[in-house]
């Protein structure tokens, strides 16, 4: 079995989502630091790794680059099937990835597009990528009328439900974490207290060793 | 095997990227027409197979729901394994999963983004979904400006890759083609003639049987 290395950042919570999907699955490989803080995303070292300049980048050994998180979970689930975290039978596979999906672009995306329309140093970087596009304030108010509205669906749906994609901890409840905790940090926008069904789940999820990630 | 029944529209791209899907394996399954033009995705009939009222939806035999088109995909795979298009090794399955999602994101996200902000009809519904968001009409612009950015990201991918995902047809380029298509008749703005490497790419995959679906 070959051993790739994690490009990511600590800050960063498209890097946590891969981080717990590791320490949940058990895997120890290689992670290197960089530092976003300093810009060495938009370095000409890290733009070779991947053109994007976003992280996590997966290097594999004969040096192939795979970026985005649901590319880098594929490959680490395919090299490593045991505690399966994007589901095992065809029903299973693609209920995970219809939830996580969901989760993403309601929740995810939505507290990403507050931030990244909203903090003053991404004034010209709104959208990650290659290109530059400036910031839509109209965007801000909007995104976080989006998280509130994700918070409402959350919550319904674990009110009928144990885990985010069914009754095993999956690749939906990682980014559902995350989702939640970058909102109460970067946003200040926690779940409400009387989303009783979030708080229920949230307790039980952020206790597993692999979500302190 | 089970038969599931696809619920998608003629009009609506995401359903086309599922039938050239469907089309490309061989696979023959129940087709339901939704009239999007008469809102039958608002109605309560449809609101009880997908609560985002989109399509398509793929209800298996179980009653099971899947809705978001990778999850369509990825079951459709795990069931017909025959002509994968999302590739076989651990590898192929990550880059194709990466360059496809790549493609949705600064692509086909784009075109949507433009579309959705800026057609009459949509005033109050600038994101599908569960729920209303109106309008933002800074955000037609810049869908324009990153679908160009796009075209000539894909122009340089195309110059040093047969197909969008490497060697082999895949659902990175079904995405591509359905962008393509879909901003030239929506937006009105196709690729550029001098962009020779998506014309001689966009040639051969729109002669192929499957994708006139």
């Amino acid at each position: 079995m070959q051993t790739p290395t994690l490009y990511q950042s600590a800050s960063s919570p498209n890097s946590r989502r891969v981080r717990i999907f590791l320490a949940e699955k058990g895997i120890d490989i290689p992670l290197v630091a960089v530092d976003l803080g300093k810009g060495e995303q938009h370095t000409e070292a890290y733009r070779a790794i991947n053109s994007r300049r976003v992280v996590p980048t997966l290097v594999l050994e004969d040096g192939t680059s795979i970026g985005e998180v649901p590319a880098i979970w594929r490959y680490l689930e395919e090299t490593h099937p045991a505690v399966p975290l994007l589901g095992t039978t065809p029903k299973e596979q693609a209920l995970i990835a219809m939830w996580e999906r969901r989760v993403e672009q309601e929740g995810f995306a939505s507290v990403m597009e507050a931030v990244r329309n909203q903090v003053p140093g991404l004034k010209e970087r709104a959208i990650a990528g290659a290109h530059d596009y400036a910031q839509i304030p109209a965007m801000v108010d909007r995104g976080k009328l989006r998280l509130l509205n994700f918070y409402a669906d959350l919550d319904a749906r674990l009110q009928e439900s144990a885990f985010v994609a069914g009754h095993a901890f999956s690749v939906a409840d990682i980014t559902a974490l995350v989702t939640i905790d970058f909102a109460a940090k970067a946003l200040g926008l926690p779940f409400s207290d009387t989303q009783l069904a979030i708080k229920r789940w949230y307790a039980e999820v952020s206790l597993r060793p692999g979500t302190g990630a």
